[in-house]
């Protein structure tokens, strides 16, 4: 039976990366030590990270103006470092809630004195459509901090917010990679490598050259200064994951780019969501310009059948399908690494399901 | 060639575990997905981080009262955290000076405005032997923070520094299940996995109950108290990494335990030391009462030699004996998971090396 992981993160990776992964054990490029027992002060790991940063660079033709920069912590670290480092002269951000992940952001935020003003928020919606930005002024923030795809509710900035001349700072952890954007449109980007990226330990900062420097005494593993000038490495590193990553890099090199897989996680969704759309047994919540290309959340509106519709499917070799507890249901993640033929493979048997229990 | 892996960390691992890791690929136990890809909300996730904690309890004896959690950001992190969390009454800890690591912690701490008192330090005498604990009162400092090994200068404290009423809190990165401590004379332990429990990106804290939940409104990711009741899984853990260190403690079990392993790593590093005090080419510069188990810094007192000893035993699969910058000439690093035999090894090396360079 063939699997189909449909886990929001950590999530279903490239089978050439896994195969690499195990190709390389025990014995990494010869050199006797697996990946996992290299010095990262090494030149075996030295070539992993610059190969690493400079395949990011290329993907998202990064300008050499903004650092590329390897944490831990996952997204929720960055939910502090960003407003430490960054909000350094009105020490307020703004914030659009657009979901969970967005909330997240905004506590951390506070919990460091940062100021945070929700601009707009569609909480009370239940979050089935994006916030839209206001008007604001050009001296009130130092950033607007943004979810670009909400993992939970299924939305994306597909668009982004005109902010004006205030920075913008985008959250891309389930997007990253999988939707292209403009790096210049951005003062920071902050992505969980989990989703698209790899493996769950390793998150990527990418952040203009000007915007750092400004804070003084940060811990320094958060300091984004530091950890530029360090290459990453003041302490060691997630080496594996960052090889990890760095193998993912390769991989979506080779498919062609983050144009390529746009169009094909274009695809996958939108095959996903014309079946939804026709269902009378299936709802996708989400209002259709908000939509998110890689997480579709979609509910019958019976919670029993919810629930034997996500057994079902892992009978089938559809795994993962349960919809996150806030919003319950189902949730489809479709990444990077998700082949079109799960998507064919898990509206076969939805629509198989709805056939067998009772729907047209 | 027999390759040994003398490297101070990411370290060596044991081939069991370079063995089962790669078994698992690309399917985990039968799942279709490998354990890069499952969720850290799964039932598989759920048995793996239960029975590294389980596990860590055992070989440790860790009393009830004490928490286990895993957190991400190495050592460096938790020099932040640790006094976040435990420096609440009097804002102040003490330093014993050890060494490097010991004064990054300082370092750390200060930034976050804790103040530091260096209790004793024995930087005058490049630390080649371990400061003495002063007497303190009862009431000055939160917590006396420790070293217990100092990687870099290759010490150890095999007996725990006197701090009276006052806690301790020790930084056991280096030796953490190397060596055998209390953990009832501590009340905090912090480790880095990727010395002696396999990959890096995990980080270990132990702490007692008591000492947690005072302080109010810290950044999620450094929250002790949030972490015990999440179970460390507030945001996604680092799955692939906490894996890894469950298949390397249930080795450490197979094999005996601690007690056991701090036997083998005294029987190794004596054989190290021995030949290394009667040589007359090579000096191991610490003193013999502090000399670690694991840490193993020696020279020649000639750089060009030193460096061509360093080429050589590379040539010999001996790897990753260049001592670290800031002390010069060699160290070789003993962990659990070096065998005698790559001791025994690298002594034969060296006493051939000495013959053939002019020594006795």
């Amino acid at each position: 039976m063939t699997i189909y992981n449909f886990s929001a993160g950590p999530a279903t990776m490239p089978d050439p990366v896994i195969a690499q992964i195990k190709q390389d054990l025990p014995s990494y490029k010869n050199s006797g030590m697996s990946v996992m027992e290299i010095s990262h002060r090494s030149k075996l790991f030295d070539d992993i990270i610059d190969s690493a940063q400079q395949d990011l660079r290329d993907l998202l033709e990064i300008p050499d103006n903004y650092q590329v920069l390897f944490f831990q912590g996952g997204g929720t670290l960055q939910f502090t470092a960003a407003p430490l480092n960054l909000a350094t002269k009105y020490h307020k951000i703004g914030l659009l809630d657009s979901g969970h992940w967005a909330d997240r952001a905004g506590a951390e935020a506070s919990r460091v004195n940062v100021d945070v003003d929700v601009l707009a928020s569609t909480k009370d919606e239940k979050y089935v459509k994006l916030p839209q930005m206001p008007q604001i002024k050009d001296d009130d923030y130092d950033y607007i901090h943004v979810c670009t795809n909400n993992t939970i509710e299924g939305t994306a900035f597909s668009k982004l917010p005109d902010t004006g001349k205030t920075e913008l700072v985008g959250d891309m952890s389930s997007n990253f990679m999988g939707q292209k954007y403009d790096v210049k449109d951005f003062g920071a980007i902050m992505a969980g490598a989990q989703k698209n990226l790899g493996i769950a330990g390793l998150t990527i900062v990418i952040v203009r050259n000007d915007l750092i420097g400004k804070a003084q005494n940060l811990p320094s593993m958060i300091d984004y200064q530091l950890f530029a000038k360090k290459r990453s490495m003041f302490n060691t590193p997630p080496v594996f994951a960052i090889y990890a990553a760095g193998l993912v890099l390769k991989w979506l090199k080779e498919q062609g780019g983050v144009a390529e897989m746009e169009q094909r996680n274009r695809k996958k969704s939108n095959l996903l969501y014309d079946f939804l759309d026709q269902s009378k047994m299936f709802t996708a919540p989400v209002v259709k310009s908000d939509r998110s290309l890689v997480n579709i959340p979609f509910v019958t509106g019976n919670p029993d059948l919810d629930k034997k519709l996500i057994a079902e499917a892992a009978d089938n070799g559809l795994l993962n399908i349960k919809g996150h507890r806030s919003v319950g249901g189902m949730r489809a993640s479709l990444y990077n690494a998700m082949p079109y033929e799960g998507a064919v493979a898990l509206v076969d048997f939805l629509n198989k399901f709805e056939k067998e229990n009772g729907g047209n």
